[in-house]
């Protein structure tokens, strides 16, 4: 059956019924979820935070290549990871979905189920969303969260000369698929999940902001593009120990001699990046669940410069190049 | 100058530089704006609102047909009027974007200028968004408010029988457009704004809610297909006094044969449609800057059912016909 046959009203009625059905269409405070004009809910008494994030068919997937659930997986965890990056704990997803007509409804169906999957896991309901005709699929998705009352955000505007760099998990994985399925998709398997299954660093974001680390920011464009974004709000520059990267294991095996530039420059991975005194970090990596690896420091210099220093002390400047959506490439 | 040449940081930077200038970055209680990874912000105590709605090229407009600035105003609009018909007051805006990189950098700075026009007139803040490569132009918002403490917002659910039902404003004439721009440019000109200066009824929202109307929609879809919305989730029935409807004049005077079908079931309207007893939409009239008219009663029926009156008393099922985004047309 295809979304035509279904029309608009008759889909947001399953939509409803299947949130419903997936435990992902409440949660306590929602007062008033999907099915009106607008969703009402009461907030929490700490600071609120917002963001809005999308995937468009063509620029940020090929509908040949990625499965549904893994589309809405992966629209629901880069706004999660966008509200990891400041410390907060999740509550709301609201969905903006373009959609051909000829869209199956299984389809619509099977992207809700991915990103309930996601939802449920980390206590977020659905609270309300959009549906449109378009000729090309996309999905915004806008998340909110908040801080316990007295916490402070994670900025990108406060990392200091002195301190060391860190980064959650590792590297290059979620690059690494889309540089391997074309040309070896039995080696690329391994990788797929770090490319359509990213784990929104939700448990590591509040951990950083309880033990009072105080610069974050998530990669999406890539290590370098993203810690240069993170030096130039704060002022400051950084030098990145190339040899103690955490390259994602499986990228190093099937692509030995591309994974370094990967993991530099590839983008996607949503992990974690954050500045803080060493002892700071210690104490972060002995709570936190997921390895917690030192890749460098925060020094004074030009603001945004990111240099890379190899194992034999060599040092040069990074190329700080990151997806950019508008560059022709 | 066009984006892709710009890139996507180029045109990030350019966009934070204008809304500071247009004074829409920043408003009370917003503590981190556009730039972070995400928006924080301080809550009030109410009742916290939340909606998001898009504007697809080729879906809800053309490029051809419509101003940047318009297109602008346009795609706040409708979310503010999610947001009035709650009752709320409006605090935040999010953009995520989709652009094709040949658009001009003058485009976008165009769009948000109609968008900030609007957002400053309602002392929103636009807090942040997202931009992404597109091959087509769609233009997600999501806006956030809230009610003041103590506020019960207005729902589609609490319609009874024996309450007369109202309408902000005049019905038809952003269909009217539609109908009349290819044809007849000229009579059409006085109908332009009505299409794409939508004036979302803010204060009109939270006038009902102060004076304790429970129950309303704002017409997207079309009065007839709204008004059967909100029946159906209240579990009542309507009817519609034909010649009562507050035909957009200048529609009225340009297509008189018409007049009559596009503000039962034209839609884009973007008025407030609610139910009450009389002695209170009375109230509400008084008290309104804008006409207030009844248009019917909710009666006991089958959920959902609209019957449209002649002033002969000849009675018949208005066609719960309206714009259906997945229908075949």
């Amino acid at each position: 059956v295809k979304i035509s046959e279904l029309g608009e009203f008759g889909l947001i009625q399953r939509l409803q019924q299947w949130l419903g059905e997936w435990g992902v269409a409440q949660r306590p405070g929602l007062a008033i979820g999907s099915g009106d004009d607008a969703a009402v809910w009461q907030a929490s008494e700490g600071l609120q935070v917002i963001t809005t994030d999308a995937l468009v068919e063509g620029v940020h997937f090929t509908l040949e290549r990625s499965t549904w659930p893994e589309l809405g997986w992966k629209a629901l965890a880069i706004n999660l990871s966008d509200l990891a990056a400041m410390g907060a704990e999740p509550d709301l997803a609201l969905v903006s979905l373009g959609l051909p007509p000829a869209t199956e409804v299984a389809a619509v169906e099977a992207l809700y189920q991915g990103m309930a999957e996601l939802a449920r896991h980390h206590g977020v309901a659905i609270a309300g969303g959009n549906l449109t005709r378009s000729p090309v699929v996309h999905i915004h998705l806008t998340a909110t969260g908040h801080l316990p009352a007295g916490e402070v955000p994670l900025t990108r505007e406060r990392a200091r000369p002195g301190e060391a760099i860190a980064v959650t998990g590792s590297l290059g994985g979620a690059a690494g698929w889309l540089r391997l399925a074309p040309v070896e998709p039995e080696a690329a398997a391994c990788l797929r999940l770090a490319h359509f299954r990213p784990q929104p660093r939700l448990a590591e974001g509040r951990l950083l902001a309880r033990v009072g680390v105080a610069a974050a920011i998530d990669i999406s464009d890539g290590l370098v593009s993203d810690l240069a974004k993170l030096c130039r709000a704060s002022g400051v520059a950084a030098r990145l120990e190339a040899d103690r990267l955490p390259v994602h294991p499986q990228l190093a095996a099937a692509l030995p001699e591309a994974a370094r530039e990967l993991a530099l420059y590839g983008g996607e991975d949503y992990e974690l990046l954050f500045t803080a005194p060493r002892e700071r970090i210690a104490q972060v990596a002995a709570q936190a669940a997921i390895p917690i690896t030192i890749i460098g420091e925060v020094v004074a210099g030009p603001p945004g410069q990111v240099a890379l220093v190899e194992a034999s002390g060599a040092e040069a400047p990074a190329s700080p190049q990151g997806w950019d959506h508008f560059s022709p490439r």
